[in-house]
């Protein structure tokens, strides 16, 4: 029996800051090779990524897991009240930096995986697709492994991912599918000039709050069946003149946007450069958009998967999970492409915050599941 | 005789970038006692003034002039093609920094000044306040000269300012005075949040568009009998927001006001807050609002000053100077506090700018014209 705190503990020590590997996919390949799954190291473009594989190749059934060893930055150090990689354990929480997001759930899926093809050797497949690029770029992690396993003849039937889905309390939610995301980049160029004389200028602020005004002022929808309203944020609005009797030549401003099964990174696009062209003929400024969309929106229709796994975290927790599609992106948006694909794990509050720290209670709990889910799955 | 041009380059190889005092009152003041003037440096708060009058202390009919040595830094120094501080004349120009803003109209009534006392002791007193510090914080310069003539029963009846006044023509426009100023800096402050929740955080972006686009879309007035529309201008907005998954809890925005006779600070600080108030009420933000007014508007009414300057453009050039009100601040706001004052001087096109120059037989006039308006007020 493989303990899933101990294991966070071990993982959290690792100072696996993106795209710093750390120790935490060493640690895991050492401990999953010894537990009888073939390990091969996907590494890309200076990040690291694990391939584990319990079984045999291109079974009929084989269950994934994905998740990430990365963790972000500490952000204020000094406010940390405990050692941000000592892995601390203090009134029922681990406290570190990666210890929900998402280190314990990837203790829990490991666990509960070695555990499982010990006591019930399944027939079929388990695979554990672990990256060390989530928080980053993204561009070398669960893609990495994807291609790699495209290439290699390597293939899930289903997939978990075992991020935080849980806002509040453990079993509430589970996600089925994600908004997408893209981020714009306005940049409003006039003509500089001095404040004394407006005339003589072509000043961009004013063009660039009426632009974020009519962007941020618009309802994108009301929500589907599945997703809630599409939402839009301005993220910054940057001019850097300190200058008060100066005009300035140009400012940028930065939209962020999540939306779901209504729009599409192109759609959308659209919509913005409509906007931006009305408002650089009104004020007579030019306006650059830059679009990147990181992620379209996706669902994997309530079904057997979404049953398989609301069934264990009902047993385990006593609570139907909700079929959520709320929150930011992760590296699910990737896998739907290749399989079915859930997402479940503990509550998320403290992500990404100063003293980060997990419910130990709730790492165990999330084996227990994962180990049920494997169980259902095989039975 | 003084030769005003040779007075300007003496004064342009002096590197006085406010607040450095860089020789050139030391050069002035020397000059002026070997010229009969009685001298007072007047240094405060780190930054140097001169003090200089010829004739009685309290006479019934002293003429002052006022001007700054102190020049604005060199900008983008490889940029020049010149010397800045080399005062190479080529082509009938004289170049370097403060060439035009405006050593040459110190050195031009300076020169005016030592000849005419020379030459035709006048019944009565000639003041020359200079200032060494007209381009920074104006704090501790013609402030300080005129705290001190109070303290010192010293006083001018009139003062003529010797800022370049002309956009583009010798002799084409004067100033009666000027609009006032004022720069007002709004601190947006909402809640802090993840991008993808909006609704969870209290996003001050919307807000400063908001508030930037009323305040830009208002048109202050019509313009006065001396005056141009008041103007407003966005000069900054700023955030610093690197993550597009936040969104941030501040953000703030600059706006400078060139107000007329229809306005005050006071009136404007007051129109401000209440929209202010209104945006801030309709965003569930807080909005804090700080306003610097740098200088009420100000005017010497067309009168015995004006005509006195303008009869001796038309004669030396053969304009009618138009009396404007136009432009930014000038040290003009400080004297009219204690005395009549106009501002008359050269074509001031290139202050502040790279390869800043001035034509010579321009300083050579703006002398003749400083020397007969001292000839005809003393007449
Ligand atoms: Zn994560
Ligand atoms: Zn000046």
């Amino acid at each position: 029996m493989i303990d899933p705190v101990a294991l966070t503990a071990d993982l959290v020590r690792c100072p696996s800051v993106t795209p710093v590997e750390g120790g935490a996919l060493v640690l895991l390949e050492d401990l999953l090779t010894k537990g009888g799954f073939t390990c091969t190291r996907v590494d890309r473009g200076g990040v690291s990524n694990l391939f584990a594989r319990w079984g045999r190749q291109g079974a009929n059934r084989t269950f994934g897991f994905n998740g990430h060893t990365d963790v972000v930055p500490l952000g204020d150090e000094a406010a940390w009240t405990m050692p941000p990689f000592g892995a601390v354990i203090k009134d029922g929480y681990l406290y570190g930096r990666g210890s929900t997001d998402m280190k314990s759930g990837v203790a829990a899926f490991a666990a509960a995986a070695l555990d499982f093809v010990t006591d019930t050797p399944p027939d079929g497949a388990v695979i554990l697709a672990i990256t060390g690029d989530e928080e980053g770029d993204a561009l070398d992690g669960t893609t990495a492994l994807l291609d790699w396993m495209a290439t290699n003849g390597e293939a899930m039937s289903v997939c978990l991912v075992g991020e935080p889905t849980c806002p509040d309390v453990m079993g509430e939610a589970m996600k089925i599918g994600r908004r997408g995301s893209l981020n714009a980049t306005f940049t409003v160029t006039g003509v500089q000039g001095h404040s004394a004389y407006p005339h003589r200028a072509k000043n961009p602020l004013p063009a660039v709050a009426r632009l974020v005004d009519i962007l941020a002022s618009h309802a994108l929808d009301q929500g589907t069946a599945h997703f809630d309203p599409s939402t839009l944020a301005v993220v910054t609005i940057d001019t850097g003149n300190p200058a008060t009797n100066v005009i300035p030549a140009q400012t940028k401003a930065g939209v962020n946007i999540r939306f779901n099964d209504l729009h599409s990174g192109a759609s959308l696009t659209e919509w913005m450069q409509g906007i931006a062209d009305q408002v650089a003929a009104d004020f007579g400024v030019r306006i650059a958009m830059q679009v990147k969309v990181s992620g379209e929106s996706f669902i994997t229709p309530p079904g057997p998967l979404s049953d398989l796994v609301g069934k264990a975290v009902k047993a385990e927790t006593g609570r139907d999970p909700v079929l959520s599609t709320s929150g930011g992106t992760s590296d699910a948006r990737f896998v739907q492409h290749h399989c079915p694909v859930v997402e479940f794990g503990l509550v998320g509050k403290t992500m990404h915050q100063v003293d980060e720290r997990v419910a130990v209670d709730q790492i165990v709990q999330l084996k227990a599941i994962y180990g049920r889910i494997l169980a259902d799955y095989f039975a």
